[in-house]
């Protein structure tokens, strides 16, 4: 039985492959009885649309149901902090709410982004550990400070489903602009994911956007196991050559890390860093793009990129609610 | 299969009697298991009670599920603007939020009302049209500028069901007033339905606030096909001889639409416009009111009578879930 | 079957004692079965987060499901005053709103709070009959002004579920510092809990914070038949002595209800109301702690004690979940 999702890390590759197949064979034969009267608790202490969606619609699919809690829909606002005497706003504590919500489903899955207050409390995925540690179900990541593993395992599927090759397929993870600083969750984890799958992978991204040594680190030890590579560059045009793949993504500046205004006095010279037609010249002619939405077009790239052939995205997305039923259904399911 | 459910003029009489019965045969005999795992999208843009509500509802009745996204769930709004830079709040287009959205589904419901700057845009439904054209799968109108659908076939079920005469019947469709301007969709899309059903309508209406003439010639041309007819008058007495039905409604000054001063200034000496027994004198004994709700009263309507007999406002409401049942059915059910 | 569930004091002792009963076996084994297409509405005029969360997953346990209508989900504020005239900010009134969210369900959950304005209306519970009075359907009180029913039935569960003798069991209801007046209801039905189950209650508080005499008394008709007792006491020392439970809750000055003012003034004397460790001395040495939770750390209860072995709220708060299940299968199942 499977009792957490939280890193593909966690899994050997027999057993990413029996996911990605369950994902594939719950698409094309529906279960609608796979986990009939259970029960998926969602607490997002942060927005969402297609997590949010595709999890309560996996569960309809899989014959069951959820319930979300979110701070906002109360007057009980969550305080976290240990120790703190509570005579201010927050009426409730994470130590009572997280186990009560985790108590009434049959697994929970958790969304908090990166505070993006300190790269060391952030890596060390320090608040999203005082969450899951106080549950005691089956629980799943919805995108921690550091991880995303759902959409990892989507677009795993997705490189599957568009028979990209696994060793010899080059993947482009780049940084692209954004008004704002976002977390590393996605980029940290996606560079993993690509790396494990025996990918030559370049991490292409500006100046000061270097991912943090670790990151780096464990995808290189992951791409030599299977076969694979990982480099950095900020030559567009070298990074992009016999490219299959480009994966855009904006994230903070990690040499800046927690202080707003410089990084938005770096990000502000970098708003050309929008993907657009020419960034593909020297890639593979079919080179596709994804990004694990939302989007902004314009800024993160280009409307004739998006609404073009090379654009995945809309699949990519879809994939999440597959994936995630095959998660669901190893968690909760009754062979599970 | 049930492609569509936009507009009662897409369908014949026999696909409308058969939707109804269906609503019927659900309500007396319930099919817990018709839409077993089957979901349905619901993307509200705008604001819902009952159709919120009745949604949910109905696909939990047939054994399946639903999920509700509206963009203030989330930070991202949603951008609908074409070839637009998102360097502003909007974190999101439509063109990647809604078929992301329908893909999680099996069918989806959206629901944009009119934005009320351009009846022009608004009776070529130029918002609704371009999200819906985002949808490659069936889906539902929860409301959009110009029509109503799910209104409209539980209003033709809740005529059945208290045995008002199709031909012969007299509906007068009435304005009333109301402190803010309202959209057309409710008035022009129940207009069409009761000339539609083979009534004879009379639109009550002030002086500025006529519907527009497309709206008044496609009602008219499905009342001379069904053997009804379709009259305008600003006389409240002559309006209601003889009539089984007062469906009363407020809408924008179509004079002065998009101009919410004049339209103001207009409507403001119009307050008398509140549907009250003396109205009744010169109507059919069990002359009946109807309201698609939320109703003001003391407003739109008097309390004796929405608390008196001749109010069907809460069987019509009913009606609205056992309709959208029916749709759902057609839609995702195996035979559909 | 079960039509409205209110309050403990409309069951008799086999009822009760069936409804735990029923919880758990459902606990023990699920009937997933039990409710399918079955739906809940849920309409909550206060907030909510247990209620919100245990409810929709005991639907979903139960094989049906539910869907959730709050005032601050749409433009349409709610009007509840009779007779008036609808010309605000409110576009809907109870009187068509909760009549048209019940004829959704196959029953209906509401929750209204006390408007603690005046104590004779809240104890008349003058809003929540303004409500259910609008429902012919079966119905659950999800917290009214002096009413939590569900909240007691888990409770009494939960007593049960720690072997707290029920004759000669020592139950202190003890009204701990809240920076905020809090409503009666869970103090009030807590102690008509306490008392129906035969235990020896007392009621510790300061002065001015009196429970009101006729729910004094109703605790005691209760206790005296059930071969308990109920006493009030402001010496925590004594009150302890020998206590099986102490059950912590904040509320309102009776003295002062519906002045803000003055209920602060006398509260703000009273923050060593702090449940900690001490006051467990003259205590029975397995005493445990109880809460219906939210509840402000180091506020009402010591972090020790909440995080230590006497507190049993977490049970407590998942018994909410199978309580309510218990009552949502004789209110829908099919033998009900």
């Amino acid at each position: 039985m499977l009792k957490t999702f939280n890193d593909l890390a966690d899994f050997s590759d027999e057993e990413i492959r029996a996911l990605i197949d369950l994902a594939n064979r719950l698409d094309a034969h529906p279960e609608p009885e796979a986990l009939k009267g259970k029960v998926l608790s969602l607490l997002f202490l942060s927005p969402s649309l297609r997590t949010l969606a595709s999890f309560q619609a996996a569960m309809v699919r899989l014959g069951g149901g959820s319930f979300v809690i979110s701070p906002d829909m109360s007057i009980h606002g969550l305080e976290s902090r240990h120790g703190i005497v509570m005579d201010g706003v927050a009426a409730e504590h994470i130590r009572e709410a997280v186990p009560v919500i985790a108590s009434y489903g049959n697994a929970i899955g958790i969304r908090a982004f990166a505070e993006r207050k300190s790269l060391e409390d952030d890596m060390a995925e320090k608040e999203f550990r005082a969450l899951t540690s106080l549950v005691d179900k089956p629980w799943i990541n919805m995108e921690s400070a550091m991880g995303h593993p759902c959409q990892n395992l989507a677009d795993w599927k997705t490189l599957d489903d568009y028979s990209v090759p696994a060793n010899g397929g080059k993947f482009v993870l780049s940084w692209a602009y954004h008004p704002k600083a976002l977390p590393l969750a996605v980029p940290a984890s996606t560079l993993y994911t690509a790396a494990r799958r025996g990918m030559d992978v370049t991490v292409l991204r500006p100046e000061g956007f270097e991912l943090p040594p670790s990151v780096m680190d464990k995808a290189r030890t992951a791409a030599e196991n299977a076969g694979g590579s990982v480099r950095e560059s900020d030559d567009r045009r070298e990074a992009m050559e016999g490219a299959h793949i480009i994966y855009a993504k904006s994230w903070s500046s990690t040499r800046h890390y927690g202080d707003r205004i410089a990084d938005q006095k770096l990000r502000n010279e970098l708003d050309d860093w929008c993907v657009d037609e020419p960034w593909f010249e020297p890639a593979a002619p079919d080179c596709r793009f994804m990004h694990c939405l939302p989007v902004r077009r314009g800024v993160v790239v280009a409307d004739g990129v998006l609404d073009g052939p090379r654009s995945i995205v809309i699949h990519e997305a879809r994939n999440r609610m597959l994936a995630q039923m095959a998660v669901l259904h190893q968690m909760m399911g009754d062979k599970a």
